[in-house]
């Protein structure tokens, strides 16, 4: 019965947790819905190629290095054992869900065999410091990312715990963490890339073993004490600045500051301790208030990865890493289980649709690393992580495994039940099949969405429930069987007679939107956005006439727009704008321009950006000129 | 006779150069000039405090290292010899000037016998590769930087040569230079960081060795080709992706790009290579059409120091780095020399009164290593090389000595003679005493500039030749005798009798003005700056009612302006603007603010920001809303 299994994040029934996620396999999507074809490309285009290229790169080399059963150099990062992990947590949730697929269940059993080979026999897993740097064990945290490996080992033995799959891995995992707790149970020692802490929750969770939870508890308050040498980013790149108790700012390495947040929920919730959840809250405050892009993403400086000042967020330059937007996802699902508000799940959508969605190309095996708002006319990126089209893999390369892992397990962010009701947070066509307080539900739901904001839900339950659902903070005008929904913290409760099967219709108004950005972002003054429901709008090139550069577009924000259908874009939305040519070369000057000619404007979803030549996009377009 | 002492950038007499400098003695500034206080502050506070900095960050011990005359770890970068070497030019000029001061001396001698001992027998010196790794030299130039040192040991000598000073100095430059031009001169090989060129061009002009200028057109020639190991920042970074007579855009690191670009005009001028000066006038249309800051700053992003996009302009993730704005100087000043078109002095005069200035303290000990044009409430730049205060020294210690090499040489770039003509660049109060076609020419300016737009010229000359003064880009109405004056490439022409003592007045109107970005400039949309001749001005914090925040000051383009004087400022500029309050705390949404209340506004040039308490900071101000 995959029904039965755990999904990520999984509280005891000890914590408190305003809301219970459902088992894994408690939702399936259609296989025509947008989140049910993701995690279809990702079982079969997007796992396999990860599979094959963390061959081709050596990741798995580099294990077999320690068994003898290869010679030579080590290839690619050093931390890199954690991009197999990834890949066999992916595998574990797509066995979950899908316990027939052969080919992965074969590359899950090799690879946990050879990474049960790899362990010492004390428990200390590490290709890197085993092989060829045995002398600085544990001396260099740092940089050394040893806990943040065993974090994502830890995470793939939790997911296949869960999943009834590669036992062998959660007892290598068990005995490396039982080492780690011997070892760092005493010492003042943290790692620079926090990891560790949510994988040992998780590992309580699932082994019922407290001291992986007061180790998780101990790393958190350890750190910001400046046990770490910041090198040349400094204490605040590795979160080791404040205690987070006292912090009020999300800061430095965003992926590093999110993962470490995603662990404050977990153990505050298991310890019931409200000071802590207080401090992630406070810095989610921070974070979603003034360092967030319009997609989701967040990091606005590609020298150390790291959060800008608030409001420093310029859409050219925006990191937006991949990793981030999908830690900001399991941060706030976290907070959504510990709270029940739907501000939480809104951002959850908005990071899915946005900022995740679209560094994956559609072919499912081409991935961007950072996630920019704008690529200008004459960009060159060949330089950097920041290319104009995606890539197959990273010599970092820690996005895609992280991409498939996530989307392995989406079905188990969808809803949750607590005492007396059922809460949908994000909405696909499919089934729930879940039990609250033990009576059988069924949902079947119908709908387009985010394509369309109808959603037409079948429920069939043998006893009375709430149901939940969430009413997005951009939906407007919000109707429930044709009235205005009551919406209370992001949801609207629904209660109905299930027995026989009821169906409730939830319509979300989805017009095509003008948003502005608050007038403190500079980056982006005097500029719009369109967005349509959850998903974020942008222009490129390529849908422009020839002859016109992008960078002299012009949005009217008083001019209507219309859906069409491309190619791939189920719903594009197109609009009159104008060209505004500059009116000289002039670099500082009178900053005029040509009176605006008009132009036909088809704006395409940000997420499906880049599927087509190389060449500019903008999201946030100049406003015309009066 | 210090006025015989020839300055930086001496062209050879076959040379292709449209104007020759004058000696470095011909100028003299007034000391209560802004030249002179800053030659005299550099004199007296920077150059000293350098000295000091060398001894204490140990870049003298690893020379000692050397020598054996210290034990222990080297410290510092690993090419922190060129900190050294810089200083030792700065001491040159200035001693080339200012003969008597004799500590100053005494360091100089006691350095180059230092430098003298550190040199290997067969002339290769540098103190990291010969102590701690021999087996690397000239393998690994991607990122020795040997050449890079040697560069700049070459240019500590010719300033000795020239000045008459350290002549061991020189003796050591020509034994390591004839080393490199043995190594060099078959071998396909290039430095990461470019300056060896131009250096061995200027030891071309002092020694007429040949071999000396063929190296440096070996160089160029071989650059571009893929001979250096990009590594993470690839090939551009060290404009190594294209050979320079193909370039037509500036690429990667800011620095390396100038440092080489000043090699090219170098080059090519002594070569009357006319396609490899056309390739630097391109280049430079791209540099200053499209990359860079109102300030003069270049450079738009911290990961790798490099230039942006066209039109990439983030004024808060500004990098100008300080080296590049002395680069950008010494660049032009080579491209002014070649062709002598005003264009290039323009933006001399904005380098030097903006990004060059603003760099060092009002005390002459603490310097900006990046200079942003914005710097936001609740920055914290902490963490990185973007204090919101300047530092006494950088880890990477390469700007405050490229500001005394150039400060002291500073009257070595004011004017030029041609056949017939003397032409004045830069207005200072003060004495030009030189020669035009052998006869004396002496020329007394009184002046406030850059304070006031008067400038009174009494030229005495036993002889006709023609003045040409310069009329700057942001002239507009430019008087001489009251008469509008006649302008072409940026000069307009005095003829006159100037036996017996001749006194041309030239006005140079100076109203604050309002400039606006070009269009493309997404970073600055809708916001305007200020300026004042040559001075761009900016707000700060400090200057603000209480409660007011910076980031919530709108200036209004239509108010007028009136000038203050403020401690240390000679003219601040006030206005009326508005304070337009976020309506919302909301990131995205209908981006609307409060009605603008009005508030008085105070601006004072940016070179003078940052001498109070630490503060955000703004050159662009956005647009009142109608």
């Amino acid at each position: 019965m995959t029904e039965r299994i755990l999904g990520p994040v999984h509280p005891t029934s000890a914590a408190k947790s305003a809301l219970r996620p459902l088992f894994l396999g408690a939702v399936t999507f259609a296989p025509d819905s947008l989140l049910g074809e993701c995690q279809a490309r990702n079982a079969t285009r997007t796992l396999p190629h990860c599979v094959e290229q963390l061959e081709a790169a050596g990741a798995l080399d580099n294990l077999r290095r320690v068994t003898g059963e290869v010679d030579g150099d080590r290839r690619n990062m050093w931390f890199a054992d954690s991009d197999v992990y990834k890949t066999l947590e992916a595998a574990a949730w797509q066995l979950g869900r899908d316990p027939g697929d052969a080919e992965l269940r074969a590359f899950l059993d090799t690879t946990a065999a050879l990474v049960a080979k790899a362990q010492e026999d004390d428990g200390y897993l590490n290709s890197y410091f085993t092989v060829d740097k045995p002398d600085l064990k544990w001396r260099e945290l740092h940089w050394s990312h040893e806990l943040y490996c065993a974090g994502h080992l830890i995470q793939a033995a939790v997911a296949a715990a869960r999943a009834g799959v590669g036992a062998q891995l959660v007892t290598v995992a068990r005995r490396f963490a039982d080492l780690i707790v011997e070892r760092f149970g005493s010492v003042e020692d943290v790692d620079g890339h926090p990891e560790i802490e949510t994988a040992l929750v998780e590992l309580y969770r699932v082994t019922g073993h407290r001291p992986y939870l007061e180790l998780a508890l101990r790393f958190l308050d350890l750190r910001g004490r400046g046990l770490l040498d910041g090198e040349r980013f400094g204490s605040r790149y590795l979160q080791d600045h404040v205690p987070v108790r006292e912090a009020d700012e999300v800061a430095g390495h965003v992926v590093r500051q999110l993962y470490l947040l995603a662990g404050v929920v977990d153990v505050a919730v298991e310890t019931r301790d409200d000071a802590l959840l207080e401090a992630a809250r406070r810095l989610w405050a921070d974070a979603f208030g003034a360092k967030t892009y319009l997609t989701g993403a967040q990091g606005s400086r590609h020298r150390d990865e790291a959060f800008g000042d608030p409001y420093e967020l310029p859409p050219d330059r925006a990191y937006g890493e991949t990793c981030a937007a999908i830690a900001s996802f399991q941060w706030n699902w976290r907070l959504l289980l510990a709270t029940g508000e739907g501000k939480y799940a809104d951002e959850m959508e908005r990071a899915l649709y946005n900022a995740i969605a679209g560094s994956t190309a559609l072919d499912g095996t081409h991935f961007f690393y950072a996630n920019p708002l704008h690529l200008r006319t004459g960009h060159d990126g060949t330089h950097e992580d920041a290319p104009s089209q995606r890539l197959p893999w990273y010599s970092c390369a820690c996005c895609p495994p992280n991409l498939a892992r996530l989307v392995a397990s989406l079905s188990g962010y969808v809803a949750t039940a607590d005492p007396g009701g059922l809460q949908v947070h994000l909405y696909a066509a499919g089934t729930i099949q879940t039990t609250v307080d033990g009576a059988d539900v069924r949902v079947e739901t119908r709908t387009r969405y985010p394509w369309d904001g109808r959603v037409e839900l079948t429920v069939t339950a043998s006893a009375p429930f709430m149901l939940s659902l969430r009413v997005p903070g951009w939906a407007e005008g919000a109707l429930i069987d044709g009235v205005p929904a009551e919406v209370r913290d992001g949801y609207a409760e629904v209660r109905r007679d299930w027995t026989g099967g009821t169906t409730v219709t939830l319509e979300l108004p989805m017009p095509a939107r003008i948003v502005r950005p608050h007038p403190r972002i500079d980056a982006v003054r005097g500029c719009a956005a369109v967005t349509r429901g959850p998903l974020v709008y942008c222009l490129e090139q390529a849908d422009l006439p020839d002859g016109v550069t992008l960078e002299d577009v012009r949005i009217d924000p008083a001019a209507s727009f219309s859906g069409a259908s491309l190619p791939d874009v189920p719903v594009a939305l197109t609009t009159r704008g104008r060209i505004e040519v500059p009116a000289s070369g002039e670099l500082y000057g009178a900053g005029s321009v040509m009176p605006g000619e008009p132009v036909e404007l088809t704006a395409v979803p940000y997420f499906l950006w880049g599927n087509r030549e190389p060449g500019p996009m903008r999201v946030w377009l100049p406003v015309a000129t009066e």
